[in-house]
């Protein structure tokens, strides 16, 4: 199990790295409700191993402290009564140092097992979850790290770039086409993948076909310009009332300073940059875009049989969370961005597939009871780790919501 | 056009019909947003004639009060500023009264104009289109009307049945096989379909069985005894919120009376009757059901193709609002109940099929804007006029909602 | 007792005479919560005979019907559960024909008890709180049906005047004097009172002078043309987030239109009349206006010495809803409008005098659990009965509400 | 000008060692919008005395960072945009460090000014008003420390204290006479005071009695196990609801664990102490207790005259901040506690005094804006600095606020 342990510490080591540049005062506030305080984070990705691996099977364990199962669980009705999810920004205590202190507690008893203990497949398949589970809140603390500073009127930064941005150049617009068909769909295969994206099953797909790249801050500036965000004809009745009810009139994170657009970045506050991808619009906001195109966004069946054809391996080179950039990059070199950069909203509601089963007890609380009223993205973003993307991999959130690294690109019925 | 004629006087009437016992203070309140006062139905199906045909078409007409516009337009935007939703059960002018001139108005004006204008297919399918629309209000009328006097701790009768309840008894339990494959899904042919049924297009369906009737009060009584409001295992996230924080422990206007259970119908208040088919539930009831069950209900494509399989044409003998029942009926005759009794949720979202084309103009409003965080409901209901519905048609309802006649059938994957 | 029974004949009278213009759907909303459907006072009024009088002392009374003592119990904790008061206006049974039918079934058994029974003075006590309190209800009717009528987009007219609106002209601004002293407030005697005003005690007032008269629509103008709802320096704070939340620009029932103010008035929608005194204002309008002009509003106590100075006895000829005139008259007599025309706010909270106790009981409930965040304004309205008022007389609100006719005049310390 | 300098820097430091015991993420949250960050309590005091008095009287002072006027104004309309209150808790920068950085930074050059420049009575009363506006926020330091720490799960302790907690024991039951008469209310000489306390003015007061010392939590207790949450009988209408809305059993702070009564103190969590002064109720509970107790709390004018007899000055062994005790203290010696331990509810709405007039400019915000529907506390609490309090200062919170150190005692007519 050499190798399980060996994941177990770069994983884990990673998140510690993500949150290096923080002061303590940003590891504990939460100021909207989907996003949690940087410290929860931390604690609860440990929590996981501590219920679900320690606590299930090292017989030798102690509990670190028994209220932080109270405090860092997250929404497992099964193991007992939790902080209201709102209320995570209120807990100034355990501070950091506890947290980090918890975390190498943890830690040590996890390799000890991981080393010493015969791991069931049972056990294997719960650690590789606890670490699958771990990466997805990695994501999430980058979104919510940003939204935290994007929202301090200081804008600080939070990682200082190498290189400067490229200012790109090659907006290829060219489109791929995909026969109409029976397709495969759903993960097939050995190695980890989540229970919703199981039930491997044959779709019908009408003939499509979708754009090389994903739209840039400057296409999207034109819809913008166009009277995108004032006219109703492109919105659905919900994203019109959002429109509305916020005041919206550009993607999260942008300012208009002195009649030019600004944007807050994790590399601090600058100048819009018109060949990067756009990111930080909704569901709502993708859609309404690609109506006022006169063309649409592809469901979650389309783009994964599209990404098949043209990215047929998950390419280390892409701009995930591993290249420390932090934002999606210019297309500079013609390649597809189907993985890294921005997730993509699809047009599919997540819903379960054909033959979906939950599991049994808390883990079968993961993915199934969110099946509702969301919207399935795909591909990954600057935030993804690298090796934790594929292509049948489901991402999902309710489509009003922008703090995730979201886009979109093109497509078309033929 | 004697055809058109008849048939807009005929369903012009059935609206009236469908009012004929209330008094005048029912016509005017709006207990809940979705609610709308009968007043207001019968005043916007009018102005609908009014706007869309009258006002582009009849160079003589004289619109009947400037100020309706105003008062009776729901939600098209492109039509100029309207009354908000939820203040419609504010107004008590124009009366009940004013509003029965204002269709009489109409409808002379109406009936001149399909005898004497040379229709044009645009102008046929926009009176088409108008009377459709009538029908759906008066499905609302009935469910309207059920909520402001099921409301009301006087439970005031609606209708009289002539014959009294069934007490049901053949409540097989038999199950349907379909194979997998392909199938063509969506409105085929030449008479009227909405443009959301539109778009005829190739579905794969993995085999499966789905269930001979509509389950019952009965059964889904043992639902609530062993516990089902109580347990989160069975529930989404957000229906789970939803019992949590409504309090919920029984479909709507179920109310418990010394121990046992009774409930408001368009007959008056009653024991429940445990072989009827249950009604007033939402997704998260019927979902929940069905995973109690361990089965789950179909998705509209699976419905479709399964109708077609048992039911290949609408019946008129079905439990529609024709038979004047006002509640769905036991099944005692070995029928599918595909049709009428109570519409059926599926599990699919609500989503523009491919190749979907809003109509230019206002009634492109009519649909498509309305295709997000809606789950899809088929079949009709006891309150469904039986020439209003097929086997194509798409109701859709937001997750949460009951006080339409929605029910539930089980199936599964072989 | 006969006096008696001629009261309670002319009261009960007078209450059915103020809706006698409404249609039937007019009676049975509730647009704001403050405001009760005019169905729902006129049977309320009855249920408080029925409960505390009928109920209480007439062995051989049957009660008219069960249900309606949880349809019409306003907020008497003491008397058992009631209808939500947001519910009030979803009820739309009884119609108003019951309610009617209620009223002459109480009325005729309470004309049977008061000429029957020998009254103790308990009885006669309660009798006639019971018509005080339907007076008060009377004034409720008249503000309510203005807002019911006022927001419908159709402003229908509620009373058409014989006369024609005074132009005014004669607008003195005298100030009379008060001495600094020690004076009795409260009620002395042995008429009826409420117990509120009970408790006769003694107050200093440092010296001041008041105004001789209402202030009008050409004066609060003024203050609008000044910028008063565009500056926060007159307001309290929150007065002035009560501005800015509903971007407050104008008195209730105000309407811009063609760059010309016009109001909504109970006699129509028509110009506003700059020699009317202003009404439908607030008191953190009637306070901020007073801030600008440099003045203030008086104390209720200043009140109540001034306009014992002023105007001794309660002048049948002022404009009170016996005039049915139903709106404030212009000042064009010289006399100082302490009575009649718009309740004066006052700058003293709603608190309890000294002594006060309240009455065993729920009869106990009438007024003390108010005591709370309330503004006390005295001397009555245009829809106030002449007979209903008194020197020291104290009606209360909540200082946001505007839908009764109030208004002010300016005071100063000498 | 030494007095001055000297003092500025004692109460300077005095909101430094307040904060002394904290973690960095203590500073940083807003758990409900009444309670502010430490952090921004120590910017906002320092940003005072920069905007009022080195911003607007010493030429040479150069702005610590321009950004810090919008993140640490309060509510001066007149000085510019700010951040809007509730979200003042997501503020993660400036840290802690930079925030006593700002203070050092800020207090080094008003030493210079205070010392350097003439100074006339203008500064000299702008700076004492800094003074006190900051003992103002030392009080609301420990409040609002105590609620973020009292609201977590781990229940942190605050402070240490020396010694154990008396037990009490003379809990003596006296009351004190006042003869009815006209008494002068207000601040007369020449010493520091608010504007809201200046216009010494005559009151004329029915004869009364008072209590000698504050009510218990044993006291309370009683009135808890007698129902006295549970019966409407004795609440204000608002502080009914309040009670049934928030399903409030108890004083803030206490918990019921394994059928005993516990709080939460700045020492620790405890068993509740019978002896000790009840704290943290609202003005609903004080009114409701008194009520249960057929008796009633004051008026702010009969505890100011009642204070004047039986504590003619402020006693420096009183229980204040400065005995850093940071809790009531059972009454064990006889004294009045009219000063220290918890702030008394009076049932005097927070009205302006004739005479009343608000300074010009920012300065004019600081008191007569919040006159509305707040009531008046007198007496200051345990966690006011003793040379802060006077016989004649009016404190104010609304009604239903509980997480100061509120409390009452009990009087009546004679």
């Amino acid at each position: 199990m050499k190798n399980l342990t060996n994941k177990f510490g770069r994983v884990r080591q990673q998140s510690e790295k993500l949150v290096s540049t923080l002061s303590p005062e940003d590891f504990v506030v939460q100021p909207v409700v989907d996003v949690s305080p940087p410290k929860w984070h931390l604690a609860h990705t440990t929590w996981f191993f501590e219920q679900f691996v320690l606590g299930n099977f090292d017989k030798t364990y102690r509990v670190y402290d028994e209220d932080f199962n109270y405090l860092f669980n997250s929404y497992y009705e099964s193991v007992g009564k939790r902080v209201l999810r709102a209320n995570r920004g209120n807990l100034t205590r355990p501070g950091v140092d506890e947290v980090l202190k918890y975390r190498t507690y943890v830690n040590e008893k996890m390799v000890d097992f991981l080393e010493t203990y015969e791991l069931t497949t049972e056990i294997h398949d719960i650690v590789e979850l606890g670490l699958q589970h771990e990466q997805q809140h990695q994501e999430l603390l980058v979104t919510d790290i940003k939204y935290i500073l994007g929202n301090n009127p200081l804008f600080p930064t939070f990682w200082k770039n190498k290189e400067n941005q490229q200012t790109g150049g090659n907006l290829h617009d060219r489109y791929t086409e995909v026969e109409g068909g029976v397709y495969k769909i759903g993960y097939e295969g050995d190695d980890f993948h989540f229970d919703n994206e199981k039930g491997v099953h044959q779709v019908y797909l009408q003939p499509y076909r979708f754009q090389s790249r994903l739209i840039t801050n400057g296409e999207y500036l034109e819809f913008m310009e166009a009277g995108g965000y004032r006219h109703f004809e492109h919105w659905l009745m919900e994203g019109w009332e959002w429109v509305k009810a916020e005041k919206v009139s550009a993607p999260l994170y942008w300012h208009k300073v002195d009649d030019e657009w600004y944007y807050y970045t994790l590399n601090g506050f600058e100048k819009v940059n018109l060949y990067e991808p756009v990111t930080h619009i909704n569901f709502f906001e993708a859609d309404a875009y690609a109506s006022w195109r006169g063309k649409r966004i592809m469901t979650e069946f389309e783009w994964e049989v599209a990404c098949k054809k043209v990215e047929p391996r998950v390419d280390d080179q892409g701009n995930f969370v591993n290249s420390e950039y932090f934002r999606p990059k210019c297309n500079d070199n013609g390649h597809h961005q189907m993985f890294g950069d921005t997730w993509e909203w699809t047009s599919s509601a997540y819903l379960p597939y054909p033959y979906f089963q939950k599991a049994p007890g808390a883990i079968g609380e993961y993915n199934g009871k969110f099946m509702i009223n969301q919207k399935v993205l795909r591909g990954g973003s600057c935030a993804t780790p690298s090796d934790h993307i594929r292509h049948t991999y489901r991402n999902f959130f309710h489509p009003h919501l922008r703090w995730q690294f979201t886009g979109l690109r093109l497509a078309e019925h033929i």
